[in-house]
Order: C-alpha cells, then structure tokens, then sequence
C-alpha cells in the first residue's frame, strides 16, 4: 500500500491513527495491521527486528492493506534508499536537529531532480506501476523527528525544507533532552509547552505534525492541540499490558 | 529453566498459570516471560514460528527464568527429542486419543530404560549439568492434549500410562469434535460435562490437569473445577485486543 | 488470497494458469506473483525453502492477490494444519496411490464434521472473518497428486473420495515409475494414454485435473486434452533459461 | 561434492575421517570442513539448526570441496528425499532396528526402480550434470545406524538390503539400550563384542561400516576393529574443549 | 572463488560478463551461478537481501566457482570490510563522485600500507591460504561506479586514484541525473556520449570499464565500444520475462 | 546479564577473561558461554553474524549469565544504541584514533545528560527494571579499541575521556599499522613497547585497559603487564585448532 492513502486521509483533513511494532515478525506486523490502524511504524531505531526482518513486516503490512512505514535507524540515504526500495511507504528518519537534516531525509526520499535517491525499486516497482519512476516521489511520505531540544529550537528552519512532508514529535526523548527521566507524556513545562506549539507551526509550514502517544488519553489530548497523525503505543506494550492485566485478575 | 519449577509448583499444591505463544517471534516469547507467567507454551501445532524461531523462543524463554513448554505439531518421537535437546522443560503432544498415544508421548520425553529418547541434548546438556543423562528424566514434563471425543471416551484408559505428567484439555477442538464450531468455553452440554470431569479423574491417576483459556473469568473457573495448569489466553489476542481498546477510546 | 478465487475461475469454466516456485525467497514469490499467474504453488517437496520461509511466500502470494498454494513434502495432518493455519489457499500433498491418501488429504484440510482439521488458524484468521470456523471448508483447495503407476491405477477409487477438490499430474514421477527416465512430456505411450484419460474421469468425478508443463506448448496441449489448471513450469528455470538464452546471444 | 569421493576412498581400501556438526551455522560447518575431513555430518537428529540451516550447511560443506552428509531426525522418505534434493551427498537415518527400516533408507535415497525417490534434484541437479537421473543413484551414501539392542540383533538381517551402502554405529545409545549411562566408548562387555563384531559383519555383506568416536584414541581403536568410516567428534566439543584448556592454563 | 580470476581474464584481454543478483536467495545465487556468467554482483543497494543472506550468497557463488561480487549499499569501509571478510572476492561502492570516493574505496579494500583495512578475514582466510595477509590486496577488485554527472565529470581526476581496479557504469542513475527518466539504455545525445567516452579513458588509467546492460543486444554494443565487465541483466527480470513469455504463449 | 558483574570483577582487583565469538549462531555463543568466560565478545565487525543472528547471540550469552558485549562494526552511534537497547552489556567500537572517536563511543552509551542515547531499550528495558532509564549508564561498558599507530600516539588524550569505561587493544591491526603482517603476539619492538606502556596509563586514567591474546601463554604474560581483561582467542580458531589436533593423532 502506497503512501497515497495517507497524504489522502490528511488531504481530506483527517487524523492518521496508527502504531509502532517493535518486534521482530512480520505475523506481529500482521495481526497489528489487522486490528484497525491506518499505518504503522517498522521501528528500526528501537525495535528487535533486523534489516530482513523489516522487509518482510513491510510486506505483510502492505499486503494487508495499511500503509508501511520504517523508522530508519539513522538520517542515512543508503538505508533509506533501500527501504523505499523494498517497499517502505514512508520513511521516519530520527533526530531531525536542523534543517540540513530535514534536507538529507528528502534528498533520499526523493528521485531526481527533487532528491537523489538511486534507481532500483525491487519490491516498489512490482506494486508500482509501470510509470513508478514518474510517480515515485509523490507516492511516499518523507518525515523526520522533534525529539531534542536543538530540534524543537531549529522548528522553523526545518520547516522551510521543500517536500518535507512530516514531523514526529518524540515525547520520551524531547523530555530526556530537557533534562527528566523518559515519560509518555511529559510534564515539564517547557516540554509542554514545545509539543503544544508544534501542531499549528508545522501545519502553516505544510508537514503534518504526528506524535507517539503513551496511550487513547493522550492521543485525544494531541488530536485536540492539532496532531494529524498518531503513533498509538507499541506492540509489545499492547501484549505485556494485557497478559499483566489477565494475570491480574486470577483468583488462584 | 528446566520443569522442575514446575513440577515444584504442583508438588506444593500450586497451580501454574501459561499462556500461548504462536507469534514467530524470541522477542515476544521473551516480553510474555516478562509479563508474570510460569511457564509459555511454544505453540509448533498451529503458530508462526518455524523449527528454528522455535528454538530461538525455547532459549528466551528458559534465559527469562521461566518454564519453555513446545506444543509439537504432531505425536512425534524425532520431533519430541529435538525439541527436548534444544531445552524445552516439556512436552505437549496434540491429539492424544488412545493410551498408546500417551505411551507414545512418555516414550519420546524419556530416556531408557523408561523411554526411548535418544542421546544428544545438544542445548539441554549445557544447563543440565554433568549428570544430565541420568536426571533428565525427571526434568521434563510430559503431556498429551484431551481435545477429541475420542479422547475424552478414552481418558481413563489414557490415564493409566506410566510418566505421563500432565494433560491439557482443549476446549475448542474439543467443541468442535461435538459438532459445535470452536469457542473459548464451551456450553455444550456435553462438552461442559466433560470438562467438569477431567480435573479429578486426572489428578487421581497422577497426571495434572490442565486446560486453555480464553480469558481470566474462565481461568477462575477451571481453577475452581480443580485445573492444576492454565494456559491463559494467546500473545497474538492479548495485543490485537489491546490495539483494539485503545482504537475505540480514540475521539477523532 | 482465499483460494474461491480458484474455486471461481473453475465454476465460470475457466482454466487457471500457474507455476512452481522451488527457490527460498518470498522476494521471488512475489515477483512471480505479479507475473500474471492465477496461482502459485510453494513447492516444499523439491523446493529449496524452509518452513518458515514458505510462510513469508505464501504471504507474499497472498498479499499480491493471488491465490497461494502449498505443496507439502508429505501427505502428513499436521503439516498440512499448519500451512493453511499459515494461510495457504490449497494443499497439494504428493504421492496419492490409494483412496485412503485421498481422505487423509481431505480429513487435513477440512474442519468437522467434514474432517479433522485442528483450530488455530493464526494467519488465516486475519483475513478469514469473523466467519472463518464456518466458512473455511470451502476457503481451501485440496488437491492430491498423480504420479505414480499405482496411483493411476487406483484413479476411479480415489476420485469417489468426498471433497477431494481437485488431482494434478506430475508427468517427471509417472513416467519413472513406468521405467522412464524423467521427462516434462513423457513420450512413453502407457504414460501418455494415462495423462490423455485423467482429465474427463476427474472432471466427471467432481475434481479439477491438473497438471505440471515444462512449456507452453505442452500447456497448450494439456488444456486442449481438458486439463482445467496447468502449472507452467518453474521460477529457477523461467530465470536460469533468460540468462543462457542471454549470453548465447553475446558477442565476445 | 558427491558422495562419489567417499565411495573412491572406500573403493580404495581407505578409511574416511569425519565429524559430527551440530551448530546452527554454515559458517561453523565450512570451518569445519577446511580442518581436514572427507566428510562432514550435519545433524539434524541432535542437532541445533533447523532445515533451512542444514541446506546452508550442506552448501557451505559442498562449496569446500568435502561430502556432506545429512543425518536425519527420522527415516522419514520425505525428509530424505527433500535433503538430497538440496544437495546431501549421503543421509544417515537413525534407528536401523529391522530390516525394513533398512529397505525404507534405499527406497527414500534411490530413484526407479532401485527405490521411490520423487524428482525434483533443485540443488543436486545444478552440480549433477546433465544425467543426474541416470547417475543419481551411484552419487549418493544411504547408511542406517545401529544404536539399539534391537538393531544389533537384526543385524544380519538387516544387511541382506541392496543398496544399504554403509551403516554406522552410534555407541551413546547403543549403550542405553543395554541399560548403562551413556558413554563415548562403553565398557559394558555386551556392548563392547557388538562394537567388535560389526565391522566384519558389515563388511562382508557390502556395507561400509562406521562408527561415532569421542577421540582419535578410540578413533584408532575402531580403524584398527576394521571400521570404514569414522566420524571423530563433534564440532561444539572441540571449540568447548579448546576453550576450557585454555582457561585452566591461564595464572591470574 | 578469488577476483585472481577476474583479473585473470582482463590481464588475457578478454571481457568478462556477469549479472546483478537482487533476490534474497543463496539457492537463486547459485543457480545464477551455474548458468554460464563469469561474475555475479549481490546487490546489497537495491537487492532485497540482507547482509546475513548477502553473505549466503557469497559462499553459495564462490562455491559454483565463480567470482562473487558485492555491491554494497553504501560506500563505507565497515560494510566494505566485512563483506570482503566473509569472501566477497570485490567490491562495488555506488555513487563515484569524487577522488576522495575513490580512494575511500581502495582504502577500504586493502590491507596495509596501501589501504587501511582492518585484519580478521573469517572467511576469506579459509579459502585465502596461510599467507592471506601477504596476497589479500592482489586477490580482490575494488570498484567504484559512474553514476551520476557529478561523477562523470570528475571522471579524470577519478583515474589518478592507485588500486582502483574498475569503474562500472550505472546508466539508469547516470540519465536520471541528466533529468531523464530511468532506461535501460539512454538515449539523450550527453549521457551517450559519457557512456562511448569511459571505456577508453578507464583502460588507459588501469581501471577496468564496466557497464550495467539491459540486454544481449545493448551488451554486444558496450562491448564493442571497449566495456571489458558487463553486468548482463538481473535475475528477477529474467525470470519475470520469461514467465510473462510463456503466459503470453498459452492459448485458452 | 549486566556488565554490572564485568565492573565487579573490576572494582574488586580481578581480572576477567572473555573470548571472541565470530560464528554466527546463538548455540555456539551459548555454548562459549558456558566454558567458563566472565564476558564473550560478539564480534560485528570481522564476524560472521548479521544484525539479528548478533542480537540472538546476546540474548544467549546474557541468559547463561555472563556479559554479552558487542563489537560494532564501526563507531556509529545508531549501530551502538540498537546494540545497547538489544541487551548488550557493554560496546567496544574500533579504530579509537582520536579523542573524538572516544567521546563519540561515550555520547552513544549513555543517556542524557552524559550523553546522547536514544529511549527505547527493547529488551534492555525488559531486565533492567522498572528504574533503567535512571541506572542504565551505570549498567553499560562502553570501549573503545587501540589499534592504529595513530590511536596509539593519542592514548593520553583519548583517556582524558569521561566515563570511557575501558580500552581494548588489538594486536594484529596495531601491528599492521607499524607495517608488520598482523601476529597474535607482535614482535616489532616499537609494537611490543606500546602493548607494555598501555596498562598503566589506561589504569590511571580509569579505563580498564583489556588486550586480545592468541593463546593462554600471550594472556598470563598480558595479565603480568596489567592488562585487566582479556579476550582470549576465538571461537572458530578453539574449534579448528582441536579438529586438526585430533586428526592428526589418528592412525591410519
């Protein structure tokens, strides 16, 4: 499944709800992409799955339907190259701090003379058509992180790149820049005030603004200050969560 | 973690709470051996791992201190003794319906003069210690599967087989062989009898009854009927289900 | 892809067209898949792929729209349990000489009363609905495999088995077993008298006769002799073919 | 490499040296097979690599010029059949106890009308030249192995099978079975006369025998019993061994 | 197989052909292998295989006994030297643009004092022979590639790099950043005329002249202008054409 | 397994021995894991294992309880953080040549404010307890390698590093450096007098100084000169080295 429907939900004005998988299975992938999300995020930043493994989550949440998308572990344009290539819809490249980072995600996102990104769509180009290599760049979503504090003070820099067509706000991260422990959602003020302040500005600047949420009660709170995409908990939270509660009500 | 934990478990007066894992995945296995459980079963019957994913689980499993049980495929003597060499702490053979069934299972799970597995505990050896092939027979735990008619008719002749530790009942399978289609609990009327009845016979004959759950509220009914080992639910459903609560308290 | 699609290209009176994939790639499969083929048989009885991978092929067919099919390396339930809880669209088991290989086909593949078919289809539970338990017996192909002098010979008590769905020939194996080397069209004529009989018998008998071709001329005579699915060669042989085909036209 | 190399060894009055491999790597098995054996056994009784692996191993062995023999985990023709289809230059099944299990052996490894061998060569058929099907029967090993009180006692019987090329003996178990521990080289006098008496037995009848050996001490005591084919130890207790050498030599 | 082949080949005047390998797939590698090239490039740019499958393609192509080639994706010395450690007998780094490109490529690829490639061969000191450290720098090729006008136009400066055995032109990459869309063989007069220029200013600065071709008919031609390694085509397409081929063949 | 237990032996006066594991396989680091060593070494940059195969190894290695460490293939930060979140206890990254290099190897370990690690730790998080974020970077060894003339000359500037925990030196690349061919034990003066003048100098500056040693008489005489941990040999070479010692006691 192209990028398409995504840049299709926001065109329509909607909010994108999807998740991050963290494991290392494309059956996890499957079962996920089945439950009713919108996208997911293949987290090859954070996740147990390798490269291979990648590739085929990216398949099965494609072939289920949804929209793959791949958190690449660093902004470099050979990863990123290659998971377009196998069939990435959209690329999430972390700690976008400036605006030459924001640049490097879309001159590897992007064919010529948009981008640089090279020629050679193994698995893209089977689902793509024939005139993939016209079409390609508008068929993915290239985005990039707010997760630190150089990244949130850069904001309107970054957001002057052309054909950026997103930001993910890294809660966890953006609070540990600000000097606290990791949190789901923050409350230093400061932090507040920054994930308050994104939604509009990146909206203006035309990259849609998502956020990883914690859980329903903070997507809701993000969906009302402006968020247009979500990543809703992860995975392995979802499973560890639910046994924990199961065994919890034992009476044994 | 050999079954011995188990067994001590059940030598105690205890009741030892599982679940299934059918993701292919040694990084689910191991975050469900996070979650509280006692034991995981490594589900080769109908999850989707491979041989080798399996053995991967088997090894996150036992590394997380918790008990790695493998449901084989099928009543299978090689397939029982690589899953034992690679360290599974026990054995559930699906389809136990005669007592040569369950002598099948104890043959495979024990070394001579008892059984007849054979000698190479390739993993197994490693953390069984230097007189492994003299204790290995009480290491592990043996179980067949009651989840046919046929079975059921024939449990207490079943039961009559030397060294078999344990049973677990399948109640959809169990349904389904009643003409019913497969549903976590059963109403049946027959099959509910059945059900009722296993713990005691079981627990008479010296093989520890167990069963599948769907959910904690049957779990604490089939502890309360006297089941000594639950299998609670599934990784796959806890984390769809979850995905699926938090997708519905979603304001969009 | 469920395999009514088959089912339906039969009904309308169709002929489907497919091929064998032998190679351990689900990269391959798929490319293959968008080759404009009706189905896809992952051959594990010669192919070069494990378990775990024919899963991730299976997937890809099946993401790519197309109906996957599993040839399994033996006639054994619990195999075939496993690649269709794994979501393959139909079973091909080898090596069907008597009518009692022709049950256990269909006891494998299809769920009580029918058969004996155990629950816990964890792929094929994603896109089954909610429905499946019901509805699966007649979501699967179950075909069985001429290939053997004694199992042409045993052709009109095999075909009398209830819900053998279809039968395909396997020209290479006939014809060994007649004393013939091996061959894409056997020339020996007690081999080619029983591949022109095969297709009227098992149409009158309810099962849809298929056979494997080396090339489209022997298709072409095949579907002219009533032969209503054709597998039509080989993905290694289809590439390996181009290549020589390729650097015969060289000129160095 | 074919299997042929072993039998020239054997055809020229000499003894062939291997080893057992029971990691799950290829990159242990070429290792291996550069340390100077004629023929490596990848172990998929005992050992820890799934099938996929084993492939890779057989390859790795192949590419290094020695003979790759794959012990299966059962004398299951389909498991035989898939093995040397992807390469296997001999197969040791376990558990010779009677003479059919010899017949079933001969009839999995040959094609007709020597035995039942389906067609399908995809590996074997690359390096096996364009008349794989009329040489394949001569390229391959088909041994059995005695390690049962049951299989040493059939053995006469057992010899009487055409083409049963070799057997070999597995001491561990053979041991087992007549009640003691298992052990690299028994002590148990009924044990030992068995170990004795093969290899003339063997020979005389046309099968090469061979025996596991835990060290070239009891590796020169068998060559000099008239074993054929010695398979010296096993790759993890060399590397386990070295390892704990080294550590007792160290002053700190 | 060592690249002393490769260069065996242009030292006798001769021209070499091989093909892309994008599969992920040591048994399509290995077919690829058998069919007649003398070279084959696993693509670790656009390929679908990771850099463990990567490696398995490797060793399956070295032991066809033909010279395997990795192009990796990116041109960093880490990827570079483990490729060649696990036997990789040369090396492709896309996106030549500079003189400091290519000596980045040499140095990477050899041992010193000419490179700075760093000791630990696992692989290629099995096959490399006790003096490996001595000889590694004359036993594999180091190659950059032509593919973009930023690279074209550095072409000279390029050739002054010591040890940089060949240049491989990519056509599709080198039109795109010429503003056309990708093709095979390009035809806008520029890119055509860089393409009849290398060859002659390659092999006259010792840097062998390669080209990727679509076809035998565009090989022949690249051949005739002075290219001395043709990449011929690539796997996936030669079986996708062939199939496409012999489904148009099929009359029903 | 926490490097916690690799600081104990430290804070304690003792010194601890590892190996390199350069196989890829879960069970032969499993089984090193067992033969006695305070820490293995997952070697990714001269090994054979990929990204996921390393991360299994880890999982073995910390489940037998000793510290799994990683060797990245190069000083990448995101390379470092998926190692880390992945359950590596502690980091050594090569080519330490500057203090850059140094500070770039503490900036990836450690979170802030010490440095620049990503949240996210998978399966670090899973035993790290509930408080991992606040005690991780006491949980981490983070190392860097001397093993350049260059590395060398800058030792006191590169242990002016804060919280660099250790430095390992490499004997073969230190010696390649100095233009020798690469020994386990350099003989080159100028070599030899910087392997006796590291120990103090790291010591004194805090980072425990650790070597690579060929055998158990290069590691007391390391051990002898201060060095506090060392990697003693490597799985492949214990293996190989014992295969060919037994082959060659064999008579025959």
């Amino acid at each position: 499944m192209h990028a398409r429907a995504l840049k299709k939900i926001w065109s329509d004005g909607g909010t994108a709800v999807g998740a991050m998988v963290m494991a290392d299975s494309a059956m996890i992938a499957e079962a996920m992409a089945h439950a009713g999300f919108d996208f997911l995020i293949v987290d090859r930043q954070h996740g147990a799955m390798d490269e291979g493994t990648a590739v085929d989550m990216v398949r099965a949440i494609g072939g289920a339907g949804i929209v793959p998308i791949v958190r690449v572990p660093s902004n470099d344009a050979a990863t990123i190259g290659r998971m377009l290539d196998c069939g990435a819809g959209g690329i999430i490249a972390p700690l976008t701090d400036t605006p030459e980072d924001a640049r490097a995600i879309v001159a590897a996102t992007r064919y010529p003379p948009d981008g640089k990104r090279s020629w050679g769509p193994v698995r893209a180009g089977l689902t793509g058509g024939p005139d993939y290599a016209a079409r390609a760049n508008e068929a993915v979503v290239a985005s990039g992180m707010i997760e630190t504090r150089d990244g949130y003070e850069a904001l309107d820099e970054i957001l002057t790149t052309p054909n950026l067509n997103a930001l993910l706000v890294g809660p966890n991260d953006l609070g540990f820049s600000y000097g606290n422990l990791p949190k789901p959602m923050p409350d230093d003020p400061q932090v507040v005030r920054a994930i308050e302040s994104i939604p509009a500005r990146a909206a203006k600047a035309g990259a849609m603004p998502g956020i990883h949420c914690g859980d329903a009660a903070m997507a809701n709170r993000m969906i009302a200050l402006g968020y247009r995409w979500i990543s809703l908990a992860v995975d392995l939270g979802y499973m560890v969560d639910g046994a924990r509660d199961a065994l919890g009500r034992l009476e044994r």
